[in-house]
């Protein structure tokens, strides 16, 4: 790029929201794990969608690559400008645009934090459900990656929540797919291939969120196991007995024990193998009790818990879901270095999959902790360096990512449940879903994108 | 084509499964609305998957059309060869392949019908929620429109219920998306794209649907009001008053005497200017009592509502089901010809768009009768030939459907909800979406379909 090329972004930006070299915050040049990395040209702040049409007709008349970021919460590399470029910063297009009762929507900019679309709709007993574990994600970067999250069990993903996008295409003209309407069969399903393309095809410039009735009672379950086994087969056989729960979660002593002490909090009932962490919600007191007495009677009489321990005051119920929280941080804060594993399964087959995990971990003499959303059967695994050097740990954690895949994919999963391919996955997905699938993706691809300036070697 | 192209498909099928000229059933023609026909050079059952594969590879290489036919219960000419080719009939490719209780997952063939599907889950207990009319349509239809129904409002539509899709390419390779995983953010949604692509991008040769457990309880309200505007404005405030129900159906009288004549049977309680019907499900009689309840009162007491007749024995269920089941076949009936409007709207513009369309009725001479599925937006508009001459009656229609569409559009709707776009609906679709996202919708097909041989001139 080219002074002549800052002087026309900063035309459209604005002095204060272009940086260069080495007055971009460096990190901007990561996301959250870190373990892809580069440095943008220009760092661009946009705060509304007119900005975002004219830097792309420019760049792409130019063909300068442009990468989107967030929040920058995510764990494969998608929002790093790995072909330098422009790093467009959507973070300050984070106003919450309407609130429609009647429809029960909400429009939202991208850049708006989940956190803050929880509290704006909460306050009005409405209801977004998806809930993944990064509260300070933006709803763009959800969006993106089609995140989970912990109630996917009982609500679904992202994917099922939005209900329109309006967005940037990458020669900058805008389009809107969807709308506030519930049903859409009015031709190819654009607004869905959006959802999950990490930021690859288009911009979200804005999007319309469906809400629900906030369930007025939820109330948790933790239910110890004696053994790893028994808690993992709980899961599946909750939902064979079907008493469904909002969500379930697979806590392990280990990932407990950094948790713990990276937080300096306690899990109550702590000294047992494995948990599930089992949450109902419903909107009458009756409904939820019920469901909580017949998981906590199934779990106890016949599937082989110690006890089943009510979450029920605000101390419990913050003490076990901040330790639940803290895992990612307390892996991360436990190595010198760690790289993720976001594999999904069919939920009976979480069990061998674990199991096969353990002995690879021997097998690799590498600490591999993990835990996961037993519920929907979406594991987040991670691979630790500690120790190693660094040539030793690269070669294990290709090794061990292998292996995982490979491993997932004969027992039907996939290579990630909610976090992307972005840049550090897609090796994996290119050899499990083969040349046929690779090949539509390119052509949808180039169809979006002829000049590949938006975020490219991002999914393919 | 050819002699020697009958020959080489007849070795793929069988004798018996290949039909050329006056051999072809003239059903087959058509659709259920009829508005669309042309007859196919040959009509193929295939009762395998490998089959399809073939059969595509040799049509690919040969540049042969291909349409794609299920039970032909469509009403937008989608599954009409019109240009001529292959009628792929993919009627007998209906066997139930896997019930998973533990993943709670559905394998089908595409040919199952609607109706198996829900008998064989229910007699377990288990339960596949979308709803639309037509139960004889097969799944194969269903997801390929990606079919709402009336339970959309709590359960979504059939897009919602597809966890992953076994497909032959255009190209005759076979390729699989989703699977009985709960989550995938693994690159782009392939199977998304293939749901609603009404046969054009891939030919579905097995299906994986989602269940869950069968809701134990189902009560509904037969509601009448005084005025269309009261019933139609209580929809959106149960929604908005919290007291979410699973079904809400709009009838009018108009709608209601045709059905009642055609089928010699009578809703109780008709003589009522409109009305809603509304359902609630659950697992404990209590919770769904305290809906039917709280939704009463709330009809009665501040929607304006005359009275809320619960609909709670055998008989009075099986004669409020049968009239609104009946509703199409009834006007279709009753008229020389008709041809249908499926837009979809937001909630609360319904009464305003259903307003516009009995003015239009009044404006151009023609009967419009309707139901809609006010609950989520879906309205189907009928326009009656009745005693026009063909040629009055192309125009008045014509002249009708452009002015509806662009109403709705003007009110944040879209050209369909469930039916698709098919052969019918594409000048409209077009007209509402523009040109840059008929690009992007052309640039897919070329992706899939380079040669332009599957189900040609439909949606683009």
């Amino acid at each position: 790029m080219t002074e002549q090329d800052h002087d026309a972004l900063r035309a459209i930006v604005g002095e204060a929201n272009l940086k260069t070299g080495d007055t971009i915050e460096p990190d901007l040049f990561h996301d959250e794990l870190g373990t892809v990395a580069n440095s943008p040209e220009v760092h661009l702040t946009v705060t509304e969608k007119a900005m975002v049409a004219k830097i792309m007709r420019y760049a792409n008349d130019r063909k300068i690559p442009v990468t989107v970021r967030g929040a920058g919460t995510g764990l494969v590399g998608a929002c790093v400008a790995v072909k330098g470029g422009i790093l467009l910063d959507m973070s300050k297009m984070n106003r919450i645009i309407e609130l429609d009762k009647t429809n029960l929507t909400l429009r939202v900019e991208p850049g708006v934090l989940l956190l803050d679309i929880y509290e704006h709709v909460e306050k009005e007993g409405l209801f977004y459900a998806p809930d993944p574990g990064e509260k300070t994600a933006t709803i763009g970067g959800n969006i993106s990656t089609n995140a989970g999250g912990m109630r996917a069990v009982k609500y679904g993903v992202t994917r099922d929540w939005v209900r329109g996008l309006e967005v940037v295409l990458p020669n900058g003209e805008t389009a809107t797919f969807g709308g506030k309407v519930v049903k859409n069969s009015t031709g190819y399903a654009l607004k869905d291939l959006i959802i999950g393309s990490e930021g690859t095809l288009a911009i979200i410039t804005e999007a319309t969120l469906k809400l629900m009735p906030k369930p007025k009672y939820t109330v948790s379950l933790l239910v110890p196991f004696e053994t790893r086994a028994a808690a993992i087969d709980a899961a599946p056989r909750l939902i064979m007995d079907h008493v469904i729960p909002t969500a379930v979660e697979y806590l392990e002593k280990e990932a407990l024990r950094h948790s713990e002490s990276f937080l300096g909090k306690k899990l109550p009932h702590n000294n047992h193998e494995s948990y599930l962490l089992v949450t109902y919600d419903g909107n009458s007191k009756a409904e939820v009790d019920n469901d909580i007495d017949a998981a906590s009677a199934l779990c106890v009489e016949q599937y082989g818990a110690i006890d089943a321990y009510l979450i029920d005051t605000e101390e419990r119920k913050s003490s076990v879901w901040t330790v639940r929280g803290g895992f990612l941080e307390a892996i991360k804060a436990s190595s010198s270095a760690i790289d993720e594993c976001d594999v999904v399964l069919p939920r009976k087959e979480i069990g061998a999959f674990l199991e096969y995990t353990r002995d690879l971990a021997e097998k690799l003499s590498m600490r591999i902790p993990y835990f996961g959303h037993v519920g929907d059967g979406n594991l987040h695994i991670y691979l630790c360096k500690d120790d190693l050097d660094e040539k030793t740990w690269l070669k294990r954690r290709d090794e061990a990512f292998g292996l995982l895949y490979d491993k997932a994919a004969a027992h039907g999963g996939l290579v990630t449940g909610e976090h992307g391919i972005g840049y550090a996955k897609r090796r994996y997905m290119a050899r499990q879903l083969g040349e046929a699938q690779m090949t539509l993706m390119r052509g949808i691809k180039a169809t979006f994108d002829p000049n590949n300036i938006l975020n490219p070697d991002k999914i393919i």
